[in-house]
């Protein structure tokens, strides 16, 4: 009765590594006539406990019907499961049917409408990042977030629990500055602005960002058009030091191993949950070592927040949050009526970018406006600075050329792009319907037509905005232009245009929603 | 521009087939260097459109290193989505970034509480058969079911949906009688003995039943001891018609697709809704043909009904969706303090139906009781018998021996097993910590332990039980004994009894909870 370890138990399966990557969830292969457990007997979707010589790991099962892939008796890993598990092709390993993560109890209580603590949260976030949660356990998790809400000290629990298990920077400076827009405004490149302004000044601001993944453009696939951004750890640190910025892709799952994991899920499903929101922009910023931020609520009818009584919460939120994290934090409520800028798309964006920092008299306005405003009140951060003085600094360093001068030395820095973009070359006007002034535009629909027509991944493609709200139209005359790569995108394009509409309100004067600003 | 169609466009891939099942999830897999398109640009988990010629599919996707499973120019597609999307192999296919499903609006209101309408569920439904909804998705829909529940109405439009979404059986009979216990109690395998009695009795019961998924033993997999139980679809109708009855596995899928895959999301995930539970039963026995049914309760301190306010609100709310579908139901409730009969485990439950069968005066008479009970209900289905006449009818037929000559005719005709299962020789016994009374009995941790002992996939796994509610106990005594097949599945029990007790409660006559029965 005691022969385990001298002989292969009976269950004894040959582990084998499939190069398959299944993002962060742990996936098991097992062939369908596998002689020892019939597959049938766990269903595909059961979850498996994989055991070498009392090591444990959970997976998700799928049956595989092609040797080639996995053989009847070996058991395949997905390359995120098998570096989790850290044994070597070959080795022998056991299964059986998993048990649920014991911190599933916690989310089940949730779902009926309980308050987490502390403890539970931390323990929800542990196995997730373990590896122990399925992704449709995820997706249970942040929908019951979603749905009965979290009160604000669950957001704090939540936040502090995501802090925990990442790792940390420490930039050894007492100042360390960043801004985040909590999205959905498409063209809103303030950061490839407001970091050349705030590093021309002289204070740290080491951002990195994000590509897109429901949007058409992230900071980080803008400012790929111009320069490389995806840089080790150690070469990004350098930039930073010796150039006070940085305008880097994040690459944020060691930093945040939670919330790439949950953004992953949750992304997908349009989840909107501003708890979870909240608990995933602070504990990534507090782990690359922020010290100040400054967070950019737009609101508007087609923004993600659509009313002041809206923004003021969530400011609230933000606030008590950050302040029990010993964060400085302040929040801005902007004008989110309309996308910003000209272009929606990488190159496109790009372009409004470079306008701006050159001065350029055919800039967008309201791009160069909106980027003073976010720079000053990042400069006021400095406590050397007087408050109300951040915005003229800020103007001064960008009409001086200095902020152009910072931009072309990250550019620099971090490898000019060699690969010339260029607006996409298909593509198609959209012309107004009637006379009129624009009285509303869709961030929605926009950012959907600009990656309809292919961006972020095609940099060229996108949409070129002619016309923005209070504009007269005369019947006939362009509002913008959709530019594509491939024959195919433009088409799906113009059907999502012929089937939703093309995104402008055509009226009077009296029609245009007011907007909310409040710096 | 529309050389469309004449040459391959720019994105075109090579279509193949990766056989993996993903159990009704379409996953896709592209090859990290995919030289059209970074995989990057889609990451891992995002959703694909794949078209060919105007046939779209959804898809997941899954980045691969391995040519050998894609290439960088071909798209792989597990066997369900290579399925549905109907192409052969080496077919030229696009992709793109897929927008979530329509429907996925509907989900995300009543994540935020709204009620849907019966359009709604069914465009929700139809998603799902026609595989358009990720696992996550699916896992959103059912939290958002569960947590803010479902109100009648919406349970009656969820239950029509998924009827309307699958195949029907016609069994060409006036009554078609089926039986149904919404699960949690271990051992309770009275179907094994109300459907020789109702057969013999003359009336059709053509019971097809699941296999265990979270419980030790589901009806199938027990009768599979005794006999087969996967029939083809022609070979169990001609076994009805002979002999009015069958034990037989159900292969749900064709019948209830959606249902089949929900609840592959939904188990492993432990959610209990009850609007979804009488959705999936209903909508299920209803495809079966089935005209009248029998469902079962339970009720007790550790079974999934725990108070008969709960119960009868299931009660009326079987009863409301039953009677608009046009459905003759009626509900017991009954005790479900502890577990019925003595074994829990496909051998040791088959062991117990067939001492009932035999009237052998060893055999478990609580089951003996509640079969009666049930098959007494079922048979007074018949309009020719007066009510109140049932139990006895049922009982005549057991006592007789016509509904153990009635098995032995299903077993013939399903095909009797030619392998000979017996209860594992592995295993302990656990004993009394302290003389008294059997007071309480753990029906949750029973059954897990005659999992962790490795039922249902060994069948002669499991528990065996010595004493029951009431029955007296000196210290030391044995209460029950563990079976198992392998020496690590024996430790993983021993395990659980250590770390989670033995689920026995001992004390004092007065403190044995009383029973709810109702029939």
């Amino acid at each position: 009765m005691s022969t385990m370890g001298e002989q292969p138990t009976p269950k004894g399966l040959r582990l084998k590594r499939v190069a398959i990557d299944t993002y962060r969830e742990n996936v098991a292969y097992l062939h369908r006539d596998c002689a020892l457990y019939r597959a049938e007997g766990f269903q595909a979707l059961s979850k498996i406990e994989i055991d070498v010589d009392g090591q444990r790991t959970l997976a998700v099962l799928n049956v595989v019907d092609d040797a080639a892939i996995v053989g009847p008796e070996e058991l395949g890993l997905s390359e995120t499961a098998f570096a989790r598990l850290g044994a070597s092709e070959g080795t022998a390993v056991r299964i059986s049917q998993a048990e649920p993560p014991v911190s599933m109890d916690a989310v089940r209580r949730k779902i009926d409408g309980d308050r987490l603590t502390r403890e539970e949260f931390h323990a929800v976030i542990q196995d997730i990042v373990a590896g122990r949660y399925a992704k449709t356990e995820m997706a249970a998790f942040l929908v019951a977030c979603t749905q009965n809400g979290l009160d604000r000290d669950e957001v704090l629990y939540l936040t502090q629990a995501m802090l925990k298990t990442g790792e940390h920077l420490d930039w050894h400076e007492r100042l360390v500055a960043d801004k985040h827009c909590i999205g959905g405004i498409p063209g809103n490149r303030t950061s490839m602005l407001v970091v050349p302004i705030v590093a021309a000044h002289g204070m740290l601001i080491p951002k990195t960002s994000s590509r897109a993944i429901t949007s058409p453009a992230g900071t980080a696939d803008t400012m790929e058009v111009l320069a490389e951004v995806e840089l080790p750890p150690e070469r990004l640190r350098e930039i930073v030091q010796v150039h006070r910025g940085c305008l880097a892709w994040g690459g944020t799952a060691r930093l945040a191993p939670a919330d790439d994991v949950l953004i992953a899920v949750e992304r997908p499903l349009g989840l909107d949950s501003q708890g979870q929101m909240i608990a995933s922009i602070l504990s990534k910023k507090l782990a690359a070592g922020s010290t100040h931020l400054l967070i950019d609520i737009p609101v508007g009818p087609t923004a993600k927040v659509r009313s002041m009584r809206q923004a003021l919460a969530l400011r609230k939120l933000f606030e008590f949050v950050a302040d029990r994290m010993d964060l400085h934090l302040e929040v801005v409520i902007t004008d989110g009526r309309q996308p910003i800028g000209r272009g929606i798309g990488p190159v496109l964006e790009a372009r409004d970018v470079m306008q701006v920092l050159q001065n350029d008299p055919e800039a967008p306005q309201d791009l160069r406006q909106k980027a003073l405003r976010l720079a000053g009140r990042v400069i006021e951060f400095d406590p050397d600075v007087r408050g109300g003085q951040g915005y003229a600094i800020a103007r001064d360093i960008l009409d001086s050329g200095r902020a152009l001068a910072k931009m072309n030395d990250l550019i620099e820095a971090q490898g000019r792009q060699r690969h010339h973009f260029a607006p996409g070359e298909l593509g198609f006007e959209v012309r107004a319907e009637r006379d009129g002034v624009v009285v509303g535009i869709d961030n929605f629909l926009l950012a959907r037509l600009a990656r309809y027509a292919g961006a972020p991944m095609d940099k060229g493609a996108g949409v070129d905005l002619f016309k923005k709200l209070g504009d007269p139209v005369e019947q006939g005359e362009p509002l913008y232009r959709v530019h594509a790569q491939f024959p195919a995108d433009e088409q799906f394009a113009r059907r999502l245009v012929a089937q939703k509409g093309n995104g402008y309100r055509i009226g009077n004067d009296s029609e245009i929603p007011s907007a909310y600003v409040e710096f």
